[in-house]
C-alpha cells in the first residue's frame, strides 16, 4: 500500500529503480538514525528519563517527514504507518541512553550522519512534494522543512530555540538541496543525477560550514 | 454527522452499544475536565491572564485528540466539530482561574480525574487509528499521543520540557493501555471486556506510580 | 486552481466581487507584511542569524493560516501554494534585518499594521472554516487562531510564552471579530457589511487596548 511504502512515489521508474530504492532505503535508514541520536542526546542532556529520551529520538528522526505528510494530506504519515521508523529511532534511542560517553566521543561522524540524512530528507521531501501537486516555492519549503523539522521540534520539546535558526548553515543546506531538485525536474534531467546533485550540494556545504566554521551574518546590535 | 459525532467509531455495535457509548461519553467528559484543569493550573501558575488560561485550558484537553484526527486525516478534529469540548474546557478553566486555592487542595483527585482521563483518551485513540487503518505500531504511537499530546502542547505553550517526558510513567500508562486495545482487537475479544481492561492496565499503572512514587531511569551523568 | 488562489471562496459573488477581491489582497498583503516584521524583530532580538529571522517572518506570518488549513483539510496550506506569502514575509524580514533601528521606530506605525492584519486573518479564517462546514464554534476557534497562531508559534520558537496570552486583548479581539462574522452569516447579512463590521470590531478593540493599555485580569497570587 502507498500508505506504507518506504519512499515516496519517485518520478521515474523502470530496471533502475529496484537499485535505486535499496540506496536511498539504507541512505534513509542512516539518516534517521543519526536524526534519533541527535534527539537522545539532547534528552539525555536535559536529563530526561528513558522514555523521554526515546519520545526526543523519535521526534528528531521523524517530526520533518510528518510534518511534510501533514501539508500534503499524505495521511497518515509515512512515520507513522511504517514501524521501520519507530524501531530505528528506539535502536538510536536506547544506544544513547546507555553509553552515552561513547556517542559523545563519535561526535564527529554522528555529524556526518546527520548532514548525511539532512541531505537526503530535503531531496526526497522535495521530490514527494512535487510529486503531489505543490509548486517550485512550496516544494522547496517542504523539502527545507522535512530536513530541519525534526531539529525544531527536538529543541522546542525542551524549551530551547532551534540550533538549525543560529548555526553553520544548517538550514540553508536544505534549502539548497532543495532548490537543486525543482530545477533539476523542470528540466527534466535524469532523477538519479538529480538527486545525487542535491544531494551532493546539500552535504557539501554542510561538511564545509563544520570543517571551517562558517557562519551566516548576524544583526549588529542596535 | 460523523465529524461532529462525539466519538470515534467504535469496531463493535449492536444492543449495548448505547450504554456503552453514554459510559463513554461521561468518563470523556470527565478527562476533558481534569486535562482543562491541569492546563488552567499551569496558565494561574504562568501568570497568564482568563483569555490565556482559557487557551491553555482548551489546548490541554484537546492538543492530543486533535493531533491523531490530522495524523488520520480526520478534519475537521472532532474538538472543534463539536462544542461540548470547548464548554467543558472553558468551564474547567473558570474555575480554576477563580478558585485556584481549592483546586490546588483538591489535587490528589483531580490527578486521579487525570489518570482516568489518560486512560480513556490513550483507549479511544487506539481504537480510532485501527479504525482508520493504521498498523498496530502506527496504533499504539497514535493511542500514546492522544493521551499525552495536551500535556506537551500545554507545557511547550509556557516554555518549558514538559513533564510526561520526566515523571512518573506517564507516557508508559498511556503506551501500555494502547498495546493492550491494539491485542484485544487483533484476538477479536469482545470490545466492552478489550477496552475496560486497557484502561484499567493504563489507569492502574498510573496510580501505582503516583501512589509509590515510580520512575524511570535517567541517564548517568557522564 | 483553489488550492493557489490567494483567498478561500468566499460566501457571495458578483460584480462587487473582483473590487472587494482586490481590496482584501492588499489588506492580506499589509497583514501579512506587518505579522512577518513582527517575526522578524523579535529574531534580531534573539541574535538569530538571517536565515533565521527570514523563518520567524515567514513563521510568525503564516503559522496562523497554515495551522487553520490543516484543520480544515485544505491542503497543502495556501501560504504554500502561493508564493506571494513566501516573497512578502521575505521582503519584510530582510528590511528588518538590516534596518532594525528604523524598524524600532516606527513601532506605533507596525503595531497599527498589526492589528489590521488580525482583524483581516480573523475575519478570513472565519468565513473559510464556515465554507468548509464547520460549526460558530469550531469557525470561531479557526477564525482567532487564524489570527493569533503565527504570534504562538513565533514565540515557541524563542521558547518564551506566547505574548498573545498575556497581553492587550490581544486575542480576544480576533475571538469578537470571529463571532461578528459567525453571526452575520446566519443573519445572511451582506457579506460586504458583515466583513467590515467584524473587522471594525476586531481593529477597534485592538486599537483602544494598545490607546488605554487595557488588559484582562490575572489571578490573584494564592
Amino acid at each position: 500500500m502507498s500508505t506504507t511504502s518506504w519512499h515516496p512515489v519517485l518520478p521515474f521508474s523502470g530496471d533502475r529503480e529496484l537499485a535505486l530504492n535499496t540506496i536511498i532505503t539504507t541512505i534513509d535508514l542512516i539518516g534517521t538514525f543519526a536524526f534519533a541520536i541527535s534527539g537522545a542526546t539532547v534528552g539525555v542532556r536535559n536529563r530526561l528519563d528513558i522514555f523521554g529520551v526515546l519520545v526526543l529520538s523519535f521526534a528528531a528522526a521523524t517530526a520533518g517527514g510528518i510534518t511534510r505528510d501533514l501539508m500534503i494530506g499524505a495521511t497518515p504519515p509515512v512515520a507513522l504507518a511504517n514501524w521501520h521508523y519507530l524501531a530505528v529511532s528506539c535502536l538510536a534511542g536506547i544506544i544513547t541512553f546507555y553509553r552515552y560517553a561513547d556517542i559523545e566521543r563519535l561526535r564527529n561522524p554522528v555529524r556526518l550522519f546527520d548532514a548525511a540524512g539532512l541531505a537526503l530528507f530535503a531531496v526526497i521531501g522535495t521530490l514527494k512534494a512535487l510529486d503531489h501537486g505543490l509548486g517550485p516555492v512550496g516544494a522547496v519549503l517542504l523539502g527545507m522543512l522535512s530536513g530541519i523539522g525534526g531539529g525544531i521540534v527536538r529543541d522546542v520539546l525542551v524549551a530551547r530555540t532551534p540550533v538549525v535558526f543560529q548555526s553553520d548553515l544548517y538550514a540553508i543546506a536544505a534549502m539548497l538541496g532543495a532548490i537543486v531538485v525543482v530545477i533539476g525536474v523542470a528540466l527534466e534531467l535524469p532523477a538519479v543525477l538529480v538527486m545525487a546533485t542535491s544531494a551532493a550540494v546539500c552535504f557539501g556545504l554542510r561538511y564545509m560550514a563544520i570543517r571551517y566554521d562558517w557562519h551566516l551574518p548576524v544583526a549588529p546590535p542596535s
